[in-house]
């Protein structure tokens, strides 16, 4: 029985589970939730993820949210097909997870507040420069990061780039563009993740 | 040689640092970083930490920084010493994730804005409201979740539920106890949690 996947195509959650499948190799059924019809808010829905909010993968009785828990379920389930993302020593795993808790931690509330703010305009009320400021110091970081190791765990892409997908995505498609020409590491970093095949499948169904 | 714990006492990171060393029995040497006189922004500190904050732990060569990586890397060096912090089974593993992130994602930002708030009171800026609502909203849905289990991921105590011990004693300490009364489980489970003895420890040494 294939993976489901619950989620919409602009969700950069349901995008980031999606590029890990590819980049796996593993068959999925993807199923487009109404958001605009408040599916996502439905008992059904909830009980795949309380939250209610997408997106949700099924696995046969097994149900998971989360897109961050759910990309290392399915990196370690499928641990010898598709690319291998997740590193085998446990000290290069623990600066994988360092970068992967980077990216939770510091890169996703102000890229998320970003986004919010590029939707709704200035409906949002979102203090844009706070927010940038942010992402940029973050990125300084990985330029000097990048310096040292061609990805962020070492070096080959893991789990640790593929989190940032979207939100590379988003950023490369905005004026934060310039954010990238004075930094050589990572605007090479993103030319390299963002061209992989299995990412450009999920940009090309990306709204933004 | 004793793994080194750069940090503060103050600081909610350290303090969950200190609960899982203590959780697994290991020693190790606690070494105060000094704030106020900036020794966090020193080039010899952001080498530990290149983001300038505590905690970063060292381990012979090995340095790590963001609490929740150095956390899991404790709990699988450490394996069969003192509590076991971390599900076997590769499902109940997943769960455990789900629950990891959870608390990334969605508890630990409206707490630490909470605290913020707090020790800065007026000046903080902060909309208080604002958080506190969105941390109700995840205490519902752990009520709900703590009828199906024990514990966020299961049967035992994990780093699921280890890595909500500052935030829980934050709120267990202000107005916030309030919200414990009408979810039986969360006050049960906080019980719990914060009478761990590793926990006891590290909460005789916070300020707050």
């Amino acid at each position: 029985m294939a993976l489901k996947l619950y989620g919409t195509v602009s969700s950069d959650g349901t995008q980031r589970v999606q590029a890990c499948l590819h980049e796996k190799e593993v068959d999925f059924e993807f199923i487009s939730v109404n958001i605009s019809a408040g599916e996502h808010k439905t008992p059904r829905f909830i009980a795949r993820n309380p939250f209610g909010e997408v997106p949700a993968l099924e696995d046969g009785d097994v149900t998971l949210f989360e897109s961050r828990a759910i990309t290392q379920y399915i990196a370690n389930k499928y641990e010898g097909k598709g690319t291998d993302l997740i590193m085998k020593d446990p000290i290069q795993l623990a600066i994988q997870t360092v970068w992967m808790d980077t990216e939770n931690q510091r890169f996703d509330q102000p890229f998320s507040k970003l986004i919010e703010a590029a939707i709704e305009g200035d409906r949002s009320g979102q203090d844009v420069r706070q927010y940038e400021k942010k992402l940029e110091s973050v990125l300084d970081v990985y330029e000097q990061r990048l310096t040292e190791s061609k990805y962020l765990a070492g070096d080959r892409f893991t789990l640790a780039d593929l989190h940032h997908l979207p939100g590379m995505h988003f950023l490369r498609s905005t004026k934060a563009k310039g954010w990238f020409q004075g930094r050589p590491h990572v605007r090479a970093w993103a030319a390299d993740i963002l061209s992989r095949p299995a990412w450009v499948k999920v940009a090309a169904m990306s709204p933004w």
